[in-house]
């Protein structure tokens, strides 16, 4: 768990601290009760943890309700997400992530696309178990704005006609729909029910916007003893983020920026810096965390649960600063 | 179409027929509704078509019912299919399929990758469509059984251990639970309901397990002008086949078989050929076909379904001679 999290716990109460601990058990049983090749890949990506921020998102969601479905969809959404990341790795070739060789650097593409094949397929298993037709629609559609979310980064990649509404049209479907899916199944499957799934959706989205935009802008400002890896990952992959979007209309320069290196990515990164984009780029993230507060204001929630999702928001921020 | 599916089609009635045609038309839309770069991909690999044999098996094992549930399985197996097929070629590095360019070949690794996670997104979506709990859980299982098989084929690859055993497993997962899957599909969405779903599974299976040998007797015995490729693809890929580990028990050069080229996979061809391995391989699938028509037999069915499904283990033979 990251710092920040410990007081979005605290404000959350013990339920959501249990079903964390469930769902990480979950998370271990299907990684290793699948044959020794496919345990060792994915126990190791399990392993690896991360914030398991998603799941948080589910729990908080279910407005203090605790059911092994919501333990099953907090395992979903993470497996998910666990996927993506192992397709992610090696489409780029990925020899790290979370300070740990990733399944490609491991063992190799073809079993590394195969393992998140198989995080894909038990992430659907796995909800179906609640048989909430609500709640496996949620994720199958955040799944097909996953892959289409990619399909348009590869599209896009070292393009200079990126617009910000194709920008942003790209973080909804990568990190928006899941996000959202994850406040969707909190709501369907816990205490606030099927009509509250939609403002806590929305919330999801604009808090989901907003994590991706500062992960992109803390790839071209650094430090990198915060995010773990060098600046400039995206422009040396061709992704094309607000930053570097903002900063071409002031330094033309930057226009067809394509490095050939590390150390030219990190040059670039700094003329990126030089302009105005990095704080025209955080304003806009802290406007879609300010509207997410916003939704919440709007939503009936116990004083717990609208103070456990703002320490969520507030997270998101704190994150960057 | 293949050719043998026409006495299917005249035996199973028009209902199959409307029902096949409907499948196709949902699965352009599908493909074609998400966006330029997808649709040209994902409509490619449609388009592509092939045998459609896994929505044949759903509409026949549906006995006679005709709904939109029936055609949302039939397109979500088709799609989980696709999905496998698509992320195949990536791993294979494989430059035609069914005689059109792989969209591995057409758009590149990334593409292609996040095409097949599209599919497989696709497919779970549409099924959750029908609300169906045994359905969805019958796709999610096959959809961890492929990845499982995939990951076991890489693990495997170039082994000179491989066992009839763990083989015939490999085959069950990779071929026979997507067949099992669509049959019970068929059961429980359509006329027979959930208490024959594992009857007409079992037969699926056994269906699934005799296509899976036959394709692999194929890829030794060939002839190229029908199966569209040339002889020795899997002693290429490394992937060890019946047909390779009976013949390695009568020619011990067999035990290490590594080729390096095309034509020397087509000289190990002719070794394995020249050994009694292709015979009892063929007499070992002709046994999985007798065991589905067995529990066929065993069935309550009508004589149209039931006559309808016989054709359909006839022609999984038919494809070999």
């Amino acid at each position: 768990m990251s710092t920040h999290s410990r007081p979005v716990l605290e404000a959350a109460g013990p339920s959501v601290a249990s079903l964390l601990a469930r769902t990480e058990q979950r998370l271990t049983e299907i990684a290793s009760g699948h044959g020794d090749a496919l345990g060792e890949h994915a126990v190791n990506t399990l392993a690896a943890g991360g914030k398991r921020l998603r799941p948080v998102l589910v729990f908080l969601c279910a407005g203090g309700a605790d059911s092994d479905d919501l333990v099953r969809a907090g395992a979903a959404v993470e497996l998910l997400h666990m996927a993506t990341l192992v397709h992610d790795d090696v489409l780029d070739r990925a020899p790290m992530r979370r300070g740990r060789p990733t399944v490609f650097w491991a063992a190799g593409r073809k079993a590394a696309t195969s393992t998140g094949d198989f995080l894909f397929s038990r992430a659907f298993a796995e909800l179906v178990q609640t048989a909430n037709a609500d709640a496996i629609r949620a994720l199958s559609d955040a799944s097909s704005a996953l892959a289409q979310g990619e399909l348009l980064q590869r599209a896009d990649a070292f393009s200079p006609d990126v617009t910000e509404e194709r920008y942003f049209e790209r973080c909804r479907l990568k990190t928006g729909r899941l996000f959202e899916a994850a406040c969707r199944l909190g709501a369907v499957l816990g205490e606030p029910g099927a009509t509250a799934a939609d403002g806590l959706g929305a919330f999801g989205d604009r808090i989901g916007l907003a994590f991706q935009l500062f992960d992109d802008i803390l790839d071209v400002s650094g430090p990198p003893d915060q995010t773990g890896k060098g600046r400039g990952t995206d422009l040396l992959d061709g992704t094309v983020t607000l930053p570097l979007i903002l900063a071409r209309r002031e330094d033309a320069a930057l226009r067809d920026a394509r490095p050939a290196s590390t150390a030219e990515a990190e040059r670039l990164c700094d003329r990126i810096q030089a302009t105005t984009a990095i704080k025209e780029s955080r304003y806009t993230a802290l406007g879609f965390v300010t509207e997410a507060k916003r939704v919440l204001a709007s939503l009936e929630l116990s004083e717990p649960q609208r103070r456990a999702l703002e320490l969520v928001a507030d997270g998101v921020v704190a994150r960057y600063s």
